[in-house]
């Protein structure tokens, strides 16, 4: 399949600049980025763009896809209670069955929010990878291992997964280090030297784990990890809202990956990451959006926002964190961050993993600073179109691989098993 | 026009539960709204809402509209800074043409983001009113005097706009303390006076404006006000963020209203209202987007939600705010704030500003909790339709009264004259 799409404006992302011209795709890839020309060869397909915007697609660094069906279920607890007292008893009743059809409810909203990969933490992989597979989405497990489960699996995961298909890969991860104990630590920085693979983890998402862990080991949980030698080969960690210098020196120094998650901590009560002082230290930076139940929207557009305005009270600065650089954080720093480093930026040779902003949209209007735009006005309703992978998975509010009908009456009827 | 809408679920907003079944709009007004029934009376239109979601249109309680021209034109200001040098100087400039076009385009975003009615403080108010006529659009001026100007005007606006349609109509109103000087804060309490009429401004919107006002009155700008008679026939302020517990007991004890401008407030890194402590003590409270130079958005939606968690933190409460009280904000309180006493709630004989929430979007799904799903995941891409006054205007992403192409193509032509 030969796509090619005209009368665009395109940010690639290798800058802050918005070039006017073509983008053509050959297959998976993108075969020519540049002025309007002609080919030799035929397109399957010629779209105009009518001078709407070709971009990286989003990427979702930290979620839990399938937690949809928590979506607006358990409003009113802090990240402790909600873990205990709502999400953990109901997890445990959870299937392959409510894992694919919920998974699939989120890949639409990613789709529809212009979220092309998802760094996924969650169970019953078997049944998110098919459903991503089926989708075409572009999925990247994150190891889901706490003391209640999955570390056993994790090996096994990391070869099944990681050979499964060209959309999915595995990357080493556990929950957190409340939920974990030394042994089984000590057994994931087994497996990430045994592979010289990265690890993930929630990290500093509170300041009672943060203390927790304090208590238990006399160290905050990023010189933990490092102790144990968890973070020899990269990864690193979601939320970092309580960081202290140290544990930010640390991460620099290992160059370690934070991955911002702004509404979740807002919406649990856990705090506010200080971004503007992970920006200015020009760290590794992603943005992910958390679970669906504790956000509980699944849209990086409102999670690039906040993470930008988010710390502009505390530094009382209107500008205490650069837009461009929240929206690299959110394409390009999530692809690198989950090792999909040919979905980075749009080039010549990248995965064609591209979508369409739709610039007509009030909301993105008028043009003083497109960028801006996106940052602090945009939402779902700009994305016009949505392609992974080569492949045009969403366009003008429909789906072109997923039913979307029947994924949402699948979902409703499953609800209740989970009440 | 006699419009039937069937196969609905309704909330009307004098209650949080949903109730299945029909609404009928006869004219402007809304005729039946109750269990699925034949008519003896034929319809001019019958829609099929297939279990979407009718509500009243969101009423946007502060805001200047033509402010589009600004939308990320100057991020990087702080609130005075961004006054003085960026926003005075290019005012200075406007035009009627430039304020036809720019709030037009703010009608269009209004429209696309289930907005029925907001509250604007802007110039060239002849130029705006021509278009809210002309959209269909359910607008409320407030005065926007300062010592700059628009003082000696009040008066004739306040019957020139109070008779000018049915559409329009005009409250007192003044831009802040800070801006005003006591003379003219006195005729603008005179003006109160003569036609028991309430006021509202800009109050308490960052440390040093009240640490200003302190200085130059001794007391904080609600004390001041109060003082001087202003709030002597009700009215109320926009933004509130400063306000200590004698500034909210006074608000109390007077009646006023607070319409809360989150999304501003982080964006100019003016603070943060203490949203709670206001709903605790049922105090009256609305929603406002506050501009586009300083939002950047528009969206109701999102400023709905911000106002919903931000309080969290400070509270380490994860339910800090009940999501429904914010939702009764931003479409009756904003309603009854400005004076739109028949757009409060969906009940027979009240005004047909109704919206449709798309419930089959992903974002809205699955359903444990509706009126959750509004305030924590919905965005600008769950409306489906927008009706105002009896009359759709907006519906599947198709404006019937705006010519939306022209507008955009007008203000992008007028945008370099601001410059």
């Amino acid at each position: 399949m030969r796509i090619r799409f005209y009368n665009a404006r395109i940010l690639t992302m290798e800058s802050d600049s918005v070039i006017k011209g073509e983008l053509w795709t050959n297959g998976k890839t993108i075969e020519y980025i540049g002025d309007s020309k002609e080919s030799d060869k035929p397109f399957d397909r010629q779209i105009d763009c009518n001078g709407n915007l070709l971009m990286p697609g989003l990427k979702n660094a930290h979620t839990h896809s399938a937690m949809t069906f928590a979506r607006s279920l358990a409003d009113k607890y802090n990240l402790n209670d909600w873990l205990m007292k709502a999400i953990f008893p109901r997890e445990a009743k959870l299937t392959p069955d409510h894992v694919y059809w919920f998974t699939k409810l989120a890949f639409a909203d990613y789709l529809a929010g212009g979220t092309t990969s998802c760094f996924d933490m969650y169970f019953h992989k078997e049944a998110s990878a098919k459903a991503a597979v089926e989708t075409g989405f572009r999925y990247v497990f994150c190891g889901a291992a706490n003391d209640y489960g999955g570390i056993d699996e994790l090996e096994e995961y990391y070869h099944a997964l990681n050979s499964y298909d060209p959309l999915v890969s595995f990357i080493y991860g556990f929950h957190a280090e409340y939920t974990t104990n030394r042994n089984n630590l000590e057994i994931i920085s087994g497996l990430s030297h045994k592979y010289q693979a990265p690890v993930f983890a929630h990290i500093s998402e509170t300041a009672s784990e943060v203390e927790g862990c304090r208590q238990r080991y006399g160290m905050t949980p990023p010189f933990l990890f490092e102790r144990l030698g968890i973070y020899d080969y990269g990864g690193g960690g979601f939320h970092c809202v309580w960081f202290d210098d140290k544990d930010r020196d640390l991460f620099i120094k290992k160059g370690l990956w934070c991955v911002f998650n702004a509404c979740s901590n807002l919406k649990l009560a856990s705090g506010i990451t200080p971004v503007h002082d992970f920006v200015d230290n020009d760290m590794k930076i992603a943005v992910g959006t958390d679970g669906a139940g504790s956000n509980n929207s699944l849209s990086m557009f409102r999670e690039m926002y906040l993470n930008t305005v988010l710390s502009n009270i505390e530094t009382n600065n209107a500008a205490s964190v650069n837009p461009f650089k929240i929206l690299k954080a959110g394409t390009t720093g999530g692809a690198l961050c989950m090792g999909i480093t040919d979905s980075d930026v749009l080039a010549v040779g990248k995965n064609a993993d591209i979508i369409m902003i739709d610039m007509s949209k009030p909301c993105m209007q008028p043009e003083n600073n497109i960028v801006n735009n996106i940052i602090y006005s945009a939402d779902n309703s700009c994305v016009k179109m949505t392609m992974i992978n080569g492949k045009i998975l969403y366009e003008n509010g429909e789906y072109t691989t997923i039913d979307y009908e029947e994924t949402v009456k699948k979902c409703a009827e499953l609800l209740p098993e989970l009440a």
